[in-house]
């Protein structure tokens, strides 16, 4: 009896704490960014521009949030491409590097199939070591409702 | 007795193997995409331009969201629009079927009442058929805390 | 024993009208926003373009959102400058009363460090009342993670 009701009171207390700890006020003489208490972290990268500085800059930023102090070794990452932005995948663009050492480190790199259809491109025309996924707004609905955060930069 | 310990069981189970299932490893051999096993899926769409290119891409995003094979008959959109998006919501705009085959799926069409002041527009420029919220950042925010993911295309 | 039960099926109601709340249909003849029924509401805003109108259009967006009815007094907001942004930050340029406006709001004001050694930016030449975090990306991954909204304008 007293067992569940420990058990009971450990549960609450879980959830309330958990309640409380996105409630704490900020103290201005402190630093004011987030802490990192969670054991693992999960984000996703929508990329829909085909512009060479925005597809630098995405690539970029996902190697930034993987090396942050807070999160590294800790940060789980794909990589949604649609639209204009399927250009990070032509075989005839020089992002493969970059593609690789990111996929090296976990992130998962996913075409949206919709895209290539619409815009008549062969997955021939695409690098053979990313994945695809039926569309890619729906990925990044999925993957939200699943908990993961999302980045467009 | 036994029946509450059962229960705390089961209750707990419940959320630690949802806990678990967030952090699922990914097999490299396979399909790298999310799987949608939830019932249903809540999206707000964020448009602030007034660009024909991309309004006419979020219009489309949404359509091919709600065609997704696994969020089909599972998601409810909002298009929340805000600054310089209203150009879609006009009635001098090309825009009309395509917002009412949206709707007629049970898309929520929402207009910035802060735009319409700032940029002294009358609710008699745009169609009659949308509704109209406080504020376009307020309405994605609220949403978002409600649990609805977010799409800025 | 019966107390148990009945704190044990709180718990239950609670996390399943919380369940149903995200559910409920929306009725064709009535509003269709959100309606805010949390004490509190956290949002995360990027910003990552020197682009003067992006820049003016994300301060008087956090504005907006702060003086929504449905939000008044109930929101916490933090900036996240990141990349191309820095520029809203730089002692050069003209953004420092709006800063200060809304830092009296309290809206955290958050510099990434990688974008100023990326950059060769030195603290110096950015307004003395902002704060810092390691990385812009990874600040917004942990808010996110933490339960907050994200909008990027």
């Amino acid at each position: 009896m007293k067992k569940i009701a420990c058990l009971l009171f450990a549960t609450l207390l879980l959830l309330s704490s958990r309640a409380w700890a996105q409630n704490k006020p900020f103290s201005p003489s402190e630093f004011h960014g987030a802490t990192a208490d969670k054991k693992s972290y999960k984000v996703v990268y929508q990329l829909n521009s085909d512009d060479d500085k925005t597809i630098k800059a995405t690539l970029k930023n996902i190697m930034n949030a993987l090396e942050d102090p807070r999160l590294k070794g800790k940060l789980k990452a794909e990589l949604v491409v649609h639209g204009g932005g399927v250009a990070v995948f032509k075989k005839t663009n020089p992002y493969e590097s970059q593609l690789k050492a990111l996929q090296a480190k976990g992130v998962i790199l996913a075409e949206c199939e919709n895209t290539l259809r619409e815009r008549n491109i062969s997955k021939d025309e695409l690098f053979d070591f990313i994945s695809f996924v039926p569309s890619g707004n729906g990925e990044i609905i999925i993957r939200q409702q699943q908990g993961w955060a999302v980045v467009h930069p």
